[in-house]
């Protein structure tokens, strides 16, 4: 036994499992907070040199102190932001970028946000990632909502557009590099959502690659840290300029069923899955779409340039994400030319009216919701029609049920 | 004399007052942030070598550059937040710690409270202390509130909930460390309550313990830095969970009237002494006290483990603070298991009812009001029979008169 | 000609312009801060060596991480405040003080202002400048106005007392020092009042003044970077207190009307040009005020002390600048005892009053719109003396129409 002991373990060690390269970064349980720092293949994964994780600090304005990671892969670029609930503010492949050019340059400290600003409106002040997430305790327009207050008395209180999660700083921020393949890249972020009489909601987000590829995939878990069920809403809000927006530019997405937000995006319901140029005096078109999925559960939506040669897909399961809002917004391009493509547990309409029609899920005490998707960049024209196709096929003979009317709401 | 007067010097010298040792941490008046520090009895008193004052910054998530001073008698250690108003988060001595397990477990900056948020009750994003003053310029529930306008009219204002001095960070902070019995050690801060046609309140704080003891006592002066009369309200909300709060733990103070905050405290009015173990779907019961002192004006309060061998006390004047407010929470823990002992110059209702009923009381200009605590913890049960002993004969053969119904307000 | 244009070529290279020395000091667009800097004449223009232009980062309490410059061109020094949207805390020449000594004793960040608090009076938190500017997409008292909202709707919303700008960290801030006579001296900044579905209004000012003088300017170049015309409103909050105020001061100013802000100021209408000393339970009285300019459209106003040996003027174009506003408030010293002398494109009435008076302008997309005041300090009699012989003769013989009553509003 002595002499096969050690035989045995020289033997199994190459075997098992490398323990990935786990680095934190930002964690208010240890203390810690790195101002700047670069990783990359060359030194931790040697065989795989070609990626690098780079750890900045941005400054001036209202970004300073704004922490950001930028992760390349090789192929494909993309930046996260810890000091906005671990949101992207970007991700790019060749001469496609995902994310659009919002009016709001800075990438805005969430001490620069007053969510109650004009008229709940004030999250706008902070607007620019290319995806981020609406939520947790509360989505959609802004107004008014029965919340328990301390003295567990039903009371009003004003609910913001687009909810809280989006500037609250992550807690916990660190990069996993697999050393064995496919040697993914992952940042881990953890966001509090949690008050005194309040939600206690936890967002795990892992946001990952692998080297050399064209996709990111997000993870989300959302833990409701609470002894009672907890209301929650949450929608992936992901923005898409130029290059892929233009006129002529198509959204892709097998659908069963297509209805106007209002009265205004009614007037232009037959023409959702098309866009127009920059049009002065746009104002907002919003389509609430019922995705068709797959046996497995999985859709699978695209917006492709008018080309056809350049595409972003995202793939999602619908029995996690299952309502999809798009948002058409080609306005000039100085107000922001720009259309959101946005899988949800919810509509965005305020949450009393979610709640009213079904649409605001609970969490159990100490039970967790997942949803993740996948986002892809096409660069060329096969691959933007293996997609169309793909959508296609989801689609089948299903006659997407056009509705002329908006949902009745009060 | 020429011949005695030196040896009379001789023999004082040693006995004048020594120089206490002073460092200021944070000044802006001198514009100074000391990031990290330590001071140690080793070398400022090594006499009494015992003790540590360590200055501590925080990093991550919400607490990104709080700032703590965390003292060390060589028995208790207890934390101090300049960040956040001078509050304090706990204190501990052996396995005794005062302070509680809030959902909000961060300590979070200001920049990240909305006062206004959720109704009013913003305050509870942060609400994560052992001992919050709340005030300065109302404390309470929120609710609007009469105010003096810029154009010297009558406005109403949208008070929220306790005040602005827990979120106000403090602008001049030292240490003071005397170098002769009892060797004291103290913390002092400022932090201005003040604004242009609005209040103009200085709080100076000097939180202090001794060497090798097992209490510590907060002593404030309030300033009024204006030139008229200022009305304030002050709290100071020290809150308790495990290991004093437990089913069975008693709540020992000399009252002589009990009143029930609103009808749902009022159902449980005769067990306001005792305390429930984590009750799910609990809601906070809030009694309002009459505290009995003795001849001099102190009265003695306690909270005891149900064992009756760990304790915390608090002793203080109740010609500085008359009034007493006992805050029930025997929530679930993950809720926040707690209760919250309040001695006041009000109780936390809304400024306006506390105003009609005369507890609102005001400074004049350039005057002051002081109130101090002593907080000790007991860890044996002889220690704490003493403690109870004291309650006990300052009661004496009062009935506390219980109140079936609340106050009426409006 | 061959021969001749080499001579001179070689004469004028000496008479070119020499390229000012320029130095970046905060850039949200090359992320840079500079936490600390010094430049001097010494280095950088030898040959007038007599100025400093010193970069300082403010600590402790409310200012902690607030940025100041401060030039000193030998004989003026005034300080210019990037984080606080590039307003002016003071400037000094001799024993001349421009500014005034309020409440507010510490150069507020703005993650510690909340617009939105006591009733929309929030930017008090924070008001203690010499110059502070309001707007830029509303000033004035607070209140309800219209807005247009994302779905296009028209909207309500709470403006704030004198709107964003003082509170914005300005993106861009540089100092540009002319190497050639006159060697002016000057901090640029970039400050953006600019969201998604909202203004995209940029401010552009240069400060500047040259070594040796007593005057400085402000110069302000404001584009709208949005797709639509966009209102706008802007007001030069210029405050003084003691040395300039006192009782007796004088505020010099031709003008050809005057109209009583409300009921309280009407009442003293006829006194509007004097002052008295600090009157405790003063309440604010606000003139509007509308100047005479020369033919080149000049105007100059001045408040000058009791002796008529100090004072300031402010000389601005009323083509830029067309609505003066005076502001007195000799309440006592602890409250703030202090005028201001306020040209604006507007009177700080709420927007939607100001708008149905047709005094809100806008800016159309793309377009700019500039304003200028230049500052002097007077320090002695003579220059007091020609600087009212001016004024006067701006009167002339116009005989200021004095309005009894307030502008009927609503």
């Amino acid at each position: 036994m002595k002499v096969v002991a050690p035989i045995f373990l020289a033997l199994t060690v190459p075997m098992l499992a490398a323990e990935p390269f786990r680095q934190t970064l930002i964690s208010s349980e240890k203390n810690i907070r790195v101002e700047s720092a670069e990783f990359s293949g060359k030194k931790i994964t040697p065989k795989v040199p070609g990626w690098t994780i780079r750890k900045v600090t941005l400054h001036g304005g209202k970004q300073e102190g704004v922490e950001l990671i930028v992760v390349n892969n090789g192929k494909m670029e993309f930046t996260v932001v810890p000091t906005r609930g671990m949101g992207l503010l970007e991700a790019k492949v060749g001469d496609v970028r995902l994310g659009w050019y919002s009016p709001v340059k800075e990438v805005v400290h969430p001490q620069h946000v007053n969510l109650l600003g004009r008229g709940g409106l004030g999250w706008l002040d902070g607007f620019n990632e290319w995806m981020v997430r609406c939520g947790l305790e509360s989505n959609g327009g802004p107004g008014p909502d029965e919340f328990i207050n301390n003295v567990g008395d039903k009371a009003t209180m004003d609910l913001t557009l687009h909810g809280k999660i989006a500037n609250i700083p992550a807690s916990e921020v660190e990069i996993i590099v697999s050393k064995e393949a496919p040697y993914s890249l992952t940042v881990r972020g953890v966001v509090h959502e949690r008050m005194f009489y309040g939600p206690k909601l936890e967002l795990v987000t892992e946001i990952s690659t692998e080297p050399g590829s064209s996709t990111l995939r997000i993870a989300d878990t959302i833990t409701n840290r609470g002894h009672v069920p907890q209301e929650f809403e949450l929608l992936y809000h992901a923005n898409y300029g130029r290059p892929l927006l233009e006129e002529g530019a198509r959204f892709l997405a097998p659908v069963s069923r297509v209805t106007p937000m209002n009265a205004h995006a009614a007037e232009s319901v037959n023409d959702w899955a098309s866009y127009a140029g920059p049009t002065p005096a746009f104002v907002e078109q919003v389509y609430c779409l019922r995705p068709i999925a797959g046996p497995d559960g999985q859709t699978l939506i695209a917006l492709q340039n008018k080309a056809g040669d350049r595409a972003v897909s995202m793939a999602y399961s619908v029995k996690e994400l299952p309502y999809l809002t798009q948002w058409k917004n080609t306005a000039a391009e100085a107000e922001g030319y720009v259309t959101g493509l946005e899988p949800g547990v919810n509509f965005p309409n305020p949450r009393r009216i979610e709640r009213k029609l079904g649409r605001v899920p609970k969490i159990a005490a100490g039970a967790s919701y997942t949803a993740a998707i996948d986002y892809a960049i096409h660069t060329d024209a096969a691959s933007v029609k293996a997609v169309a196709d793909k959508i296609a096929k989801l689609q089948g003979d299903t006659k997407p049920e056009i509705a002329l009317e908006p949902e009745k709401k009060e």
